[in-house]
């Protein structure tokens, strides 16, 4: 039994998320229906992250089990010359029988992308968030540090989600300015859902001038939902790269 | 009369090209229809740049007449809370009575995209021209220096379109890689209809080693369009910059 493994780039716009839901389009049905049209026999994928609706990934990662004797190159041209053009496999290889695209995942990189200019680019309507006051991104790198480390990130969690163990280590936070571009990386060995998007839109607030270094701190401790800002927009969240 | 000018973004993907043309969306009517319902009046749009179907202008300048006391700040704000958002005004002023986009350009800059990798980025489908075989970008950087000064641009020209003077004056070709991304940059005096798109269509046969620099100076010397080489597709395209 081989076990292959795929790096998958997808734009999130007009998916669903990744997991299979019924009656709606998802990035894991469109990938195992095309990937079953390769093997012929039915597939059980594992994704390294499951990202929600309308957020998108450079380097997901993805693995599945087969029997049959398709070259590795085969899976990727095969799969993308089947797939819609916004999945595309990046490459694909042989696992060990024992890797599991999630649960051996160390680390997860996501890139949180902020435009920070007065009118929208309409290249990143679908890749950004348009943010037209400006922001103190001192203020921000300065705050963002006290997620650095292991925490209860329940105050960062979606709502009514409920985790038996929320707590989770962040291992490197970090935001690059490029033009108008504001980006914000947080690598973690794992996250809740919405976390990264109910972080960015709190570390917003911040960057505005709205929110101290101190209250958001009080936001973290609180461990309570309600007292964070809101959740940024999907269209500006990647699913970077996982490291095992 | 107010003589308003325009710098105006769009992702021309789900356009027929600027110029406006019966039963057909294209952006000239959409910006047009947008200017009319905030001035009140008919209003005939000039347009620096005619771009053709699919092909994206970051720096698209345009201007128009009206009577109407709207502040700049109204225009920009109100075109963009009106306009679909693959077009997004970057911003307004007021023009000399003379000014006219289109006759008055002293130069115009079109960038053309290239993603030169194993496999497609789903993020770039719409926005650079996939080229999976390796180039060599200083062949085509010496071949490129050719279409440097005045020509008789007819071998690039789009086939069955008339010119009286198909001579224009290149000022400027840059080439600058990032990443995978091979983008090359033209800038002119004006250009015949699909000028760059065979320019690159042809010089990217030079980096493939199907075409010597040689071959390539005949042909821009024989201004027969049957010796270039294919139209690179629009979606690369993009009208960058208009200098006065």
């Amino acid at each position: 039994m081989r076990n292959v493994s795929l790096v998958v780039s997808y734009d999130g716009t007009n998916y669903h998320g990744w997991q299979c839901q019924p009656a709606v389009r998802t990035v894991e049905e469109t990938l195992r229906q095309g990937t079953e049209k390769i093997v012929n026999h039915p597939v059980k994928l594992y994704a390294g992250g499951r990202t929600d609706a309308g957020v998108h990934a450079i380097g997901q990662v993805v693995n599945f089990h087969t029997t049959k004797d398709v070259p590795l190159k085969g899976f990727v041209r095969g799969l993308n010359s089947i797939l819609p053009r916004d999945i595309r496999i990046q490459s694909a290889s042989e696992a060990d029988p024992s890797f599991h695209a999630r649960y051996s995942a160390k680390s997860k990189t996501y890139l949180y992308s902020i435009l920070n200019r007065e009118t929208h680019s309409p290249f990143y309507v679908r890749y950004a968030w348009h943010i037209p006051f400006s922001l103190d991104k001192e203020a921000m790198d300065d705050t963002l540090d006290l997620v650095l480390g292991k925490h209860d990130f329940s105050a960062f969690k979606k709502k009514d989600e409920y985790y038996h163990d929320p707590v989770r280590e962040v291992l490197r936070v970090e935001t690059a300015k490029r033009g108008d571009f504001l980006s914000i990386f947080i690598e973690a060995t794992g996250f809740l859902r919405y976390m990264v998007r109910n972080i960015v839109g709190t570390v917003v607030m911040v960057g505005q001038g709205k929110l101290s270094k101190d209250r958001f701190s009080n936001i973290l401790n609180s461990k309570d939902r309600e007292q964070a800002g809101p959740t940024a927009p999907p269209q500006g969240l990647f699913l970077k790269e996982i490291l095992y």
